[in-house]
C-alpha cells in the first residue's frame, strides 16, 4: 500500500465506521448467528495473491456485521458498556502510526512519559490520594484489563509477604490467603489460580443481602480463623461496584481490618471508579487513601477504546520487585541511572504499545467538564430507567440504582425474568444481560454509551412492557 | 465530535501518519531526549474544557515526537522489529470502530469466528501440524505477547502435569522444573514467577557456544538429574530463534527427551517463526508436529501492528482446563452447548478486542506471496549486512546470520564494539542494540521493517565503518 493508498484507504476506513455508526440504530443489538455461521462464509484458506483493501470492507458489511453484537449500538444495556469514543479511536490510530514498544523507557521515551503524565492527570482528576502520583514512591500505569491488574496486584502483595521470597523460590505450601466477597470479580480467582496459590485459597467472605456488599465483619471473622488455622492472608480485594449489582464494598472499613495483620488492599474499581471524576460520585472510594492498589477501565464507561486499565500503587517497589527482569539486551544507561522509570517491571507482557494517547486524547477533547457530563448522563439515565420500574407493578427493583446500573426483574418470578429478557435480546431491539441476586434471577441495565439517549431508554422499556405483558 | 467532526480528523490522523512516515528518513532514529524532556513539556493537570483534536496533533509534532524512538524508521535495526504496515493499522482501526468484546462466543460471535479461522489459515501457511488446527482437539489463539503465550503455556503444562490440582490447591511445594537454554527469552523467567514456581524452578541448560542452540544432552542430563532428586519437570521451552543471536533450539531432539517424562514442550518462536510462510525458511521448525504449543508473533516481523501474539496449542483442554471460569452472568446457551469456543479460557484477560481483523487485513491484503516476498527481502538484507561484514578486516561475524539478524563485532575488542554502536545510535542516523555472546560484546542488526531498502543497509554500514575507523 502506497503513502497515496494508504490515505485513500484509510479516509474510506474512517468513512466505513462513521457509516457503521450511523447504521447502528436500525441493526438489531445482538447478533442474529449461529454458531458457525460466520465461520462457514470464510474461505479454508489464506489468498495466494494480493486482494483489494475494498474486499476486505465488503467483507466486513456482508459477513462480519451480521455476526456481531453491537457493543457501540445506543441500546446495548448489557454486562458493563465497552465505549469507543472518536477521541479515543483517532488517539489510537496515531499509536498504531507511530508503532513504538515502550518496554522500558530508553526504547521510546515519549511513551512512558506521556503515560506517567496522563496517569498522573487521571488520579488527580479522580480525587485519588498523593501516594499514587508519579513523583513519589507509587505511580501508575495502562494495562490491558482490570483482570491484569488485579493478578499483578496478587504478585506485589505476594512480594511483600513473603519478603521478596516468592519471586525467588515459589508461592510454596504456606497457605496464603486472599479474601474478596462472594460477589467479588471472578478474576480474583483467576489471579489466585495463575498465581499458583490456586481457587482453595480464595476466601470468599459473606455479604450483606440488603447491599450486596462485603460484610466487613464477617471479613475480621475469616482473617482472624485463617491466621488461628496457621494460613497467611495476604491480599483483601473490595469492590467499589461489583459486576452484579454494582455493590459498594466499604473500603474503608476493610481498610482498618487489613491494616492490623498488614495485608496488601486492592479496590477494584473497573467500571465504577471513572465515576468520581465527579466530586458528587465519589462516595464509594471513600478510604481509597488506605489502598495498596487500585484499579478503574476507562475503557468500559469513560470514552476509552479498549484496551485502557488504569492502575496505580502506593508503592511501586513491591511490583517491580516481584516482575522485575534484566536481560542484557535490554541494559541501558537510563535504567541504571534509575531517573526513569521501565513500565515492563509493571505488568506481566514484556512489549507495550503507546496507549497513553488514547486517554490523553479523551481527556483533552472532552475535557474534565466533557467526561463529568458524560457520567452524569448516564447516571441520569438509569434514575430514569429506576423510575420507569417504579412506576410498574410488574416489575420491582431487587438493589438500589448503583451510579448507571440498575437491577430489577418481574415480580412474577425468574422464569419470567428470564423470558422477557430473551424476549428483549432475541428482538434485536436492545440487549440486556442476567444476574442472580440472593438467589434469584434479575436483569441488569448499564447505561453507558455516548449514543444512548432518553429515546433509546424509553424503547427499550417499552420493549420489556411488551415481553412483561406476554409472560404474563 | 460529531459525525462530520469525526470523518474530518479522521481524515487528518490518517493524514498525519502519513506525513510522519514520509518525514521518517529525516529524523534521528533513537530520541535525542533526556529523562523528564518530555515530561516537562506537558501541563500539570487535565484541561477542565474541551480542546481541539487538532491541539492533540500539534502537541504531537511538538513533544512527543522528538521524545520517540522511531520503531518505524528505516533504518531502525535494534532488538526486534515490531512491523506496523498500512494494512494492519487500517483493520485495528475498523476494530477501534466496531468496539466488540469477544471474551466469549456469545458475546460478539465473529469476533471468535473470525479469528479461528484466520489463525487456521496462519497455521497452514506456516506449514504448522493439523492437530494445531481448530477443527480438532487444538486450536489457535492471539494473545497480546509472546510473554503471555509462554505463561499460559506453562499453566497448561501445570495442570496437565498435576492432573487438574494446580488450579484447585495450587502449584504447591513440590518441586515443579521448567527447563530452557541459557538463551531462552527472559519471559520463561518471568511466567516461572508469576505462576508461583520462582526463578529458582527454572533450570538454564547450557549451550552449544558455536551454535548458542541448546546442548541437548545436558537437556536429557538436566531433567534425569531432577527426576533423580525428587523434582517434577513440567515444562521445556525451546527457541526457535533466540533473542541474542537467533540462535534455533532443535525441537525434534528435544522432543524425543521430553517424550520419556511426558513434560510438556513450548516452542517460543516469537520472532523467527513467521518466516516459515516461506517453505525455504522453515527448517528451524523441524519437529514441531511433536509441540504441545507454539507462539510466533506477527507483531514483530510480519506486518501486523502490535498487538498479535500468534500462539496454538495441539490440545485446548489442558489450557482450559488451568483457565476456565464461568460466573452467572456469562452463562449462555451457545456455551452450554460446547458448540462454541470462549477465549476468555484461553488467556489471562476476560476483556479481548477484535484483533484479527488486522492479521486478516494483512494476509489478505498482501496475500501468501506479498508476505513472503516480505519475508525474503529482510533476509536478504540481512545478507547483505553479512556480506559487508565479511568484507571489512576490522569487523566479524559472531555467528551465522540467523533469517534476518546478523550478529557481528569489531576485532579490536568489547569497548570498540560498544563506543561504535553507541556513535551510531548516537548520531541518530541508525539505531542498533547490542547483546552478549561468550561473554564478549556484539552488535545485533536485525532487519524486518518493510521500509527498509538496500540503500539503508549501505547508509548503515557507512555509519559503521565511520565509527570504528575513530575507534580504531
Amino acid at each position: 500500500m502506497s503513502p497515496e493508498e494508504f490515505r485513500r484507504h484509510g479516509h474510506a476506513a474512517i468513512d466505513w465506521i462513521a457509516d457503521y455508526w450511523a447504521s447502528l440504530d436500525e441493526l438489531p443489538v445482538r447478533a442474529q448467528v449461529a454458531p458457525g455461521d460466520v465461520r462457514r462464509q470464510l474461505p479454508a484458506s489464506a489468498p495466494e495473491t494480493p486482494e483489494p483493501f475494498d474486499a476486505v470492507l465488503a467483507d466486513l458489511d456482508r459477513i462480519v456485521v451480521p455476526g456481531l453484537t453491537h457493543w457501540q449500538h445506543p441500546r446495548f444495556f448489557a454486562y458493563f458498556p465497552a465505549n469507543s469514543s472518536p477521541a479515543a479511536i483517532l488517539g489510537d490510530l496515531i499509536s498504531s502510526g507511530i508503532g513504538a514498544q515502550g518496554m522500558i523507557w530508553a526504547t521510546s521515551p515519549a511513551v512512558t512519559e506521556v503515560e506517567q503524565v496522563v496517569l498522573d492527570w487521571f488520579a488527580e482528576a479522580l480525587g485519588l490520594p498523593e501516594a499514587f502520583r508519579s513523583d513519589g514512591p507509587g505511580g501508575g500505569v495502562i494495562q490491558d484489563t482490570a483482570s491484569t491488574a488485579t493478578f499483578t496486584a496478587l504478585l506485589a502483595a505476594l512480594h511483600r509477604a513473603s519478603g521478596g521470597e516468592a519471586r525467588v523460590s515459589g508461592v510454596g505450601d504456606v497457605g496464603w490467603r486472599v479474601y474478596g466477597s462472594t460477589q467479588a470479580h471472578s478474576s480474583l480467582v483467576k489471579a489466585a489460580m495463575m498465581a499458583g496459590l490456586g481457587e482453595e485459597a480464595v476466601h470468599a467472605v459473606a455479604i450483606d443481602p440488603e447491599t450486596q456488599a462485603m460484610d466487613v465483619d464477617a471479613l475480621r471473622d475469616a482473617i482472624v480463623e485463617d491466621v488461628e488455622a496457621g494460613l497467611r492472608p495476604v491480599m483483601v480485594h473490595v469492590a467499589a461496584g461489583s459486576t452484579s449489582t454494582g455493590a459498594m464494598d466499604d473500603i474503608a472499613a476493610a481498610a482498618e481490618v487489613v491494616r492490623e495483620w498488614g495485608v496488601w488492599l486492592h479496590v477494584d474499581a473497573a467500571w465504577a471508579g471513572v465515576a468520581a471524576v465527579c466530586p458528587e460520585h465519589r462516595e464509594h472510594l471513600a478510604g481509597v487513601e488506605a489502598a495498596d492498589s487500585f484499579v478503574t477501565n476507562p475503557h468500559k464507561w469513560l470514552l476509552t477504546t479498549f484496551d485502557c486499565s488504569t492502575f496505580w500503587v502506593r508503592d511501586r517497589a513491591a511490583l517491580t520487585g516481584a516482575l522485575s527482569i534484566l536481560p542484557e539486551y535490554l541494559r541501558n544507561a537510563a535504567t541504571e541511572s534509575g531517573e526513569v522509570v521501565d513500565y515492563r517491571d509493571w505488568h506481566p507482557q514484556l512489549g507495550r504499545r503507546f496507549r497513553a494517547i488514547k486517554l490523553w486524547t479523551v481527556l483533552r477533547t472532552y475535557g474534565l467538564e466533557g467526561v463529568r457530563a458524560h457520567v452524569r448522563s448516564g447516571v441520569a439515565l438509569a434514575e430514569r430507567v429506576a423510575d420507569l420500574v417504579a412506576a410498574d407493578d410488574r416489575f420491582e427493583m431487587v438493589t438500589d440504582p448503583a451510579l448507571s446500573l440498575v437491577v430489577f426483574r418481574l415480580t412474577s418470578g425468574d422464569e419470567q425474568t428470564l423470558a422477557a429478557m430473551e424476549a428483549v435480546n432475541a428482538s434485536g431491539e436492545a440487549y440486556l444481560s442476567h444476574t442472580t441476586v440472593n438467589g434469584r434471577a434479575a436483569i441488569r441495565l448499564a447505561v453507558g454509551s455516548w449514543r444512548t439517549t432518553e429515546a433509546d431508554v424509553d424503547r427499550t422499556w417499552a420493549a420489556l412492557q411488551e415481553a412483561a405483558a406476554v409472560q404474563g
